[in-house]
């Protein structure tokens, strides 16, 4: 058995016992208040670890990108919803392909987009299709509940097409907001005779108060099987959860409270922390340490506040600020339990980004 | 040949117009100083693109990851620079290989990592090493012209190294600091008997006026070869040289003023860019647009200050704010002449972070 000591720098480790204690909690807590979870690979884009989320009882999964989707279904995963706006003949002849391999779901928030479905499509095998709505995010979706059944009646209306419901990512914080907002598509959508089958949320920040938004009947969680600085910083968990951790060793002391670790943001990614946090990564070992900057492939590291600091050639391991992004990063992972290295996982679908 | 709107998005266009006109710029003006070039390669990744560099003039490449100079030099490329501390084992091994393939030089700041390499390389072929400095940026180095002569001393005690010169990353828009400091450090290398062969210095912003660096024998810039918002920001150049583009497709229109386009941070990543700018990129042809917030996979631009906006379907090229972190995001990259795509280019090197 391979010791994670063994292990070169910059690595990705990923904690197998973190892993499983995380998507238990978040599966104990769906099954406890009755909501079906579809959780977002986007944050390990590994087969493996979404069929650990469907044995536990995920109802199927969520991938960005086709190409995401395409890894997940050569790796056995069979319900795959697709959030996006699928948009030009190169993704749409992807698409059909998908299509005839597992059950699919898409989204739209456009007449473009439903029209582009509906002349792809036949009614041999319809393409289930949801409206994304902006309940306050303010990033993709129909404005208004109108708009909602506006887009539904033009999906329905489609032999290609069957509606699906509604899907949203909504503002962090701010459940209520979303939920009087779906609530009110909903009965807009009742009352055109075009009732959602699905009212799909997501999103890891507001999880576990997810059963608030009574609107909702699915809820589609990412982060949450590797938690990060930036849902600890949300208030998810603490550090002890966080399962992604990238091994680094510092490369240089220049001076008594500077050492230098050799991940930089092509390793640890450039993404911010909300406050009180500050800097790029939280150093296992050294917790009062401060990623002050990064360069490409290198953090600098404030150890003024630390007692004990490392020396040349010692290693530490480092939770991100957002895990997703550092997925993205690697071509591979090694899997780990404890202090011992279970296997080393690929990430076929890294860089995949149509 | 495929014409770019033939290109399915996101992806990475390289305008090689641009870059040969930004290669000339460079080499003009450093051989108008005799000031020899040695072009980090860390923004491109690609050999044919360090084939050009050497072709126009460059004595060598720098890169910054033994991975990333062993793909160069299977590209054919066979004087290289690694400005890094080189630590441990693994990597070590790896540095044996390589320096049987190439010339190669290496950097050091501690004494700790200079006895690694006098491990290591024998009298047979000696491992030229130089001592990184610190001259004002805050990363790595020494922080003193006394420290310079203490590990050249012990780089020159050991058979199997030869002590090479110095090395720094100098403070932005701070040259005459930097001089001053490797002037101190250069006479007293010269009093101690061990004058420096290289003094080499780096860094795109401060390029065109890196002659009034009087010590310095050698420049490394990277980024000068595609530019960036970044450096524009800087002073170099205009968002006119900037030779990578992301081209995406704007996938919703929520509002009159809202336009989201599937490039988020995972192809743009969430490198800020200094005032007066702002957001992640520049639309080229929305240049009133910004992209105020990035998720993963989607960019929300702001068209507030637009007279003609983007329709659903219709495609965009961004400047990112920083070119290397993109480079380092896509598997390949396209190669193209106006509108048209000469090539494609598959960056090996990427993801390669040892």
């Amino acid at each position: 058995m391979m010791h994670i000591n063994d292990i070169d720098t910059p690595s990705v480790l990923i904690d197998l016992d973190r892993v499983e204690a995380n998507l238990k909690r978040a599966q104990d807590y769906a099954d406890m208040h009755d909501l079906p979870l579809r959780p977002h690979v986007k944050t390990h884009k590994l087969p493996e670890m979404a069929q650990k989320q469907v044995a536990l009882g995920a109802i199927g999964i969520t991938c960005q990108k086709i190409g995401e989707a395409t890894a997940m279904a050569d790796g056995g995963l069979t319900d795959i919803f697709l959030p996006y706006n699928i948009i030009g003949t190169s993704k749409l002849d992807r698409l059909v392909d998908l299509h005839a391999r597992v059950t699919l779901s898409v989204t739209a928030d456009s007449t473009d987009t439903v029209a582009g479905y509906a002349a792809r499509f036949g009614a041999a095998k319809p393409l289930n299709v949801l409206v994304e709505c902006d309940t306050g995010a303010g990033r993709c979706g129909v404005q208004s509940p109108e708009e909602t059944v506006e887009l539904a009646q033009q999906i329905n209306d489609a032999p290609g097409l069957t509606f699906g419901g509604l899907m949203t990512y909504p503002p962090r914080g701010n459940i209520a907001q979303a939920d009087a907002w779906l609530h009110k598509a909903k009965a807009a959508l009742e009352s055109a005779g075009l009732p959602p089958k699905v009212i799909s949320s997501g999103g890891t920040p507001d999880m576990y108060r997810a059963a608030e938004g009574t609107a909702t009947t699915e809820y589609r969680p990412g982060t949450y099987i590797y938690s990060d600085r930036m849902q600890v910083a949300f208030g998810v968990g603490t550090l002890d959860d966080c399962a992604l951790t990238v091994k680094a060793t510092v490369v240089s002391r220049p001076n008594v409270n500077r050492a230098v670790i050799d991940s930089g943001s092509k390793a640890l990614a450039a993404d911010a922390v909300p406050a009180p946090y500050t800097g790029y990564g939280h150093l296992v070992e050294y917790p009062n340490a401060v990623i002050i900057a990064l360069s490409e492939e290198h953090a600098v590291v404030d150890l003024s506040a630390c007692v004990d600091k490392p020396l040349i050639g010692d290693t530490v391991r480092v939770i991100p600020n957002h895990a997703c992004v550092v997925t993205n990063l690697f071509d591979m992972v090694y899997l780990v339990r404890g202090d011992t290295v279970e296997r080393e996982a690929k990430i076929t679908s890294r860089g995949n980004m149509r």
